[in-house]
């Protein structure tokens, strides 16, 4: 397969646009695209210059561009006629439909699926946010009572982004606590965690993985190598068998799949909803 | 318009499927919906779990269920035949189109879109991670040489949320700097940032909506008095103008639309495409 350009076409900020064209590109196996996101298309004059860039993008690739539209705006999308390949229409496809089943008309304004004012959710999101970094790290344990989960594992599994992703997408109060060399040896979780067991989940990884990531970031000492990485990992997973801690192997799971099935697991219930 | 339950039906996260559904809803404007995804719907017995979930949610609503599927496995997404309702299948909708123009056969498999083994990208999202928390708030400014953007405001203007979600979703490396008093009052910018002007940006906020944004983290002292705020954003206000730094108002934007509009207007490129 020739490599092409793919364009993510929106009046909004394409965030859609390039999810879905994401999930439907990955069912080709093999091949590799160029991306370019066109947002903020709003007005007849933006449209005109994205078909001459999409229109001359073509002829030079001498192959029709594959296009992913979330413009919404009638005349917009009227307008927006390239010369070839093939253009992904997600109100145009579905819109009809969704009328038809609630027997109403939607409103064909853009500005709404991500620019919702909805302040509620924001302030759920920035205070799950601020949770998540007031409880990173094992830096406190007091506020654990109002975590509805606690990540564990050693340094470097995956953690923090997990908790912060969890806060920003779902609202959801993600503290994470880091096993420390002692707990490892020693095999005893803290009183902090012993007190709040149904919240607690546990991450692990690959040694091999973990050593990579380590060295990436101090490449020198104890910390990284394979040894202290192994017995870490260990000593790590014979503690979540131990306490009977249900855990996820982080290595090869993207941040977004890690949140949902940590959600879809324990039961956690968002506090945004989609 | 009645109420009734949404579905977001995925073998895999659900992401996609809750992304696409959003959009779709949100124009069909006054309308509320109950949402339940399901995720991770990867065998035939789960299939039949979801479906008499949602035939008996219908037939309680006594209305037709709206869904929102990602399922990719053919025999799955065979399987699912719900009894009423409007499906709004991603993959059964594009994928003839797109195999059509790339030639090619899609794979029909699950744990493609989020699932995906990409280190290098995990990698990216990590360190961009990392270094939004290490450069948050003002508390370190020596690595803003690393910085592909630096945002400036007052406290509580949407700074943090933006920066991290910025790092997560795209690898972009993004410091934030919160105005202290002293330079609201003196209007002058610290060396740190007047030696990386190209990189500062601008975060404003209506004073009305940061002084309930203060109230509800501390209801007491002058930080959330209207009389401060007030002053805080239009001193920011006046220094966004005598230095020409580009800004933007966080008071109606969500932070997917703050982040991908700042891209938009910095040119700012992403480590992470879509």
């Amino acid at each position: 397969m020739t490599r092409r350009t793919v364009f993510f076409i929106s009046d909004q900020t394409g965030v859609t646009a390039e999810t879905l064209g994401h999930s439907l590109l990955t069912q080709f196996e093999g091949s590799e695209y160029d991306s370019v996101t066109l947002p903020f298309l709003d007005t007849v004059d933006k449209i005109d210059e994205a078909l001459k860039l999409i229109n001359d993008r073509a002829a030079e690739e001498g192959l029709g561009p594959i296009i992913f539209s979330t413009l919404v705006q009638d005349n917009l999308r009227k307008q927006f006629k390239p010369k070839a390949g093939v253009l992904i229409d997600l109100f145009n496809t579905f819109l009809p439909a969704l009328e038809k089943e609630l027997h109403a008309k939607s409103s064909h304004k853009s500005g709404r699926a991500h620019g919702l004012v909805d302040t509620i959710r924001y302030d759920q999101r920035i205070e799950a946010t601020n949770f998540a970094l007031k409880n990173d790290d094992g830096s406190r344990t007091q506020d654990y009572s109002r975590a509805d989960i606690i990540l564990v594992g050693v340094s470097r599994s995956g953690k923090t982004p997990t908790c912060l992703y969890l806060a920003l997408t779902y609202g959801v109060y993600a503290a994470n606590y880091p096993l420390s060399d002692d707990e490892l040896e020693t095999g005893v979780l803290p009183a902090a965690l012993l007190e709040n067991m149904d919240k607690v989940y546990g991450l692990t990884i690959e040694a091999g993985r973990l050593r990579q990531i380590r060295h990436q970031r101090r490449s020198t000492g104890r910390y990284a190598t394979m040894q202290q990485v192994s017995f870490e990992v260990r000593a790590a997973e014979a503690m979540f068998a131990r306490y009977k801690i249900r855990f996820i192997d982080t290595t090869k799971s993207s941040i977004e799949e890690l949140a949902s099935t940590i959600l879809a697991n324990t039961g956690v219930e968002r506090r945004i909803k989609p």
